[in-house]
C-alpha cells in the first residue's frame, strides 16, 4: 500500500502559494510518497505539477461529475459528484495532509483532518489547533509530514 | 416551503451549551421555524427537546446507518450513513445556521456554511471570521438568524 | 419520529405514472405519514403535490446544491449537493418505499433499498426480484407499505 | 492521466468468480490499464490480487473509515466512510466497468453506471439492460472494455 500525503489550499493560490505547493509536490515525489490533492487549480494543480516533475503518482478528488475538470497533472481522478463535500474523503484517505494557505474549503478539510487523527502540517494556514504542525517551507513540510507517518504506524494507527 | 434553522456544536455539551441549546430550540419553535441538527446527542440533543417542547418540528441528518441512533427528539431523521461526511448537508440544507460551542467537527460546519454562504450566527463558538455574528443569548440569536434569512430572502438568494 | 413512506420514479414521468404518483401521495398523507423522495420533478413533485393536497408533510432529498431546484411541494428540502449519490439517503431514510416505474437511477435506489433490507413496494417498476411487493394500484401499495412497516417495527428493526 | 477499468462484484463471491475476477485483474493490468474497485473482498480482492501479480496499479474506493479494511492488493485507498454511498464513486470514476456475478450492491453500481453513460461489461452479471455489453471471459471483457473507452475518446466523450 501506498504512503499517501494530501496537499490542500485554494483553488486560486497566491503566486507565492503556487511556489510552495510546486515545490511541495516534488518533496513529496522524491520521497516515494503518492500525492493526494483535491484535483482542481491553485496549489492543487501546483503540487500535481510538481509531483509529475519528479516522476510522482498524482490523485485527485474532484468535486464535479466529470475527470475531464480535474487539472492536466492528475494521474488518477476519483470523481465523486458532491461538491465541496469531497473534502472530507481528501482528509480521510490521507496519512498526513500538508496544509498551505487556504481558505474556508481548506479550514473544513483541516478540521476533518484534526477531527479524524490525520496529521496535519501547516504553511501559513489556518490556526485553529495545536495539532496543526508548523513548517517554514516546503522540504520540512514534507519531513513533519513523514515523521508523523511514520509515528502514527509506530503505534498500530496507520 | 419551511424556514429552517440549524443547530450545530459538540456531540458532548457542557452543562452550559445544554441549556443554552434547549432555549434556542424553543426559540427557533416558538418562531414557527423548522429546526434542523446532526440529530446526535448534546447540543443537537437539547435543541430538538427544546424545540419539541414547544411543539417544534425537528430533522436530524444522522451520520450512522439506522434511524435508531437519532436521538428521541428528532420527527424526521435523514439517514446518511456517511459519517461527519454529513456535515455539509446539515450545513446546505440550512436558512441560517447557529453554533454552540462545538470541536472540530462543528468547525468543519461553520467553514462548509462560510464557504456556501450560509449565514452563521455564533454563541461562544469558533472565532475564525467576521462572518460570524456574535450572540449573547438564545433569544438574541434566533432573532439574527431570522433577520439574516429576511436580508437573503429579500436579495433572492434563498 | 414520523412514519416515513418514500415514493421513487422517474424525474421525467409518463401521464399515468404521474397520475398514480399523486394519488400515492394523497394515500400516504391520509395515513398521517410523513413523504419523502428526491425532491425534483415529475413522479416526485406528484406525489409531493398530492400529499400537501391532502395536508401533509413532504421532504426532498435534493441532488443540486440549492433549495430552489425542490419541486414548489416540497416542505424541507435536504440539500445534499450530491448529484444521484443522494440516491441512497432516499433508501436509508424509509421506513418502506413505493416504486412508480422508473429508469435507472429508480432503479440504483430499488437496488440500495433491497440491499439494506428497506421494504419496496412496486407500480410497474423494475422486476429484478421477488421481495418486491407488486401492488396494483396506489391505495394498495401505501397499505402494503404500511404493512410492512409494522412487521418491521414487530421484529424490532425499525 | 491514466486509464481506469472498473471491477465490481460481490464481496462473497463464489470460487468461480474468484478465478474470474482474478484473470480479469491481470488482463487489465496486461494491458497497462489502472484498476478501480471497491476495495473490500470476494471479487474486488481477487481483481486486485490479479492486477498486482502483473505489476498493475490498484485503487480501492472504501467504504468504511479506514485504509486497514482494503483488502492487502490496493494500492491506493480512497477512504470514504460512506458505506455503500461509495458505489456511485466507483461508478464515476471508471473509463469502463467490468460487472462479474454480484448481488444488490453490484447492481446498485450498474444502474449509476448506465444512468450516467459510463460503459458496462458484463460476465454472468444482472441482465437489466441491452446496454450492458456480455463478454464470455475475461480476456474478452477488457478487449470490449478498451474498445468502448476508445469509442467514447473518439466522441470526446472522455
Amino acid at each position: 500500500m501506498e504512503t499517501v500525503i494530501g496537499v490542500i489550499g485554494a483553488g486560486d493560490a497566491a503566486d507565492d502559494e503556487y511556489v510552495t505547493a510546486l515545490e511541495t509536490g516534488r518533496e513529496i515525489a522524491r520521497s516515494k510518497f503518492t500525492l493526494l490533492c483535491g484535483g482542481m487549480g491553485g496549489v492543487m494543480e501546483a503540487a500535481c505539477k510538481g509531483a509529475k516533475s519528479e516522476g510522482g503518482l498524482t490523485v485527485g478528488i474532484i468535486p464535479g461529475e466529470s475527470r475531464k475538470e480535474a487539472n492536466p497533472y492528475v494521474d488518477i481522478p476519483i470523481v465523486t459528484g458532491m461538491g465541496h463535500g469531497r473534502n472530507i474523503i481528501v482528509a480521510r484517505s490521507c496519512d498526513a495532509i500538508i496544509a498551505i494557505g487556504g481558505s474556508f474549503g481548506t479550514l473544513s478539510e483541516i478540521a476533518f483532518a484534526l477531527r479524524l487523527g490525520v496529521p496535519v502540517v501547516g504553511i501559513n494556514t489556518w490556526d485553529v489547533s495545536t495539532d496543526i504542525k508548523k513548517a517554514e517551507n516546503p522540504r520540512d513540510a514534507v519531513e513533519m509530514a513523514a515523521g508523523l507517518v511514520d509515528a502514527r504506524a509506530a503505534r498500530g494507527m496507520r
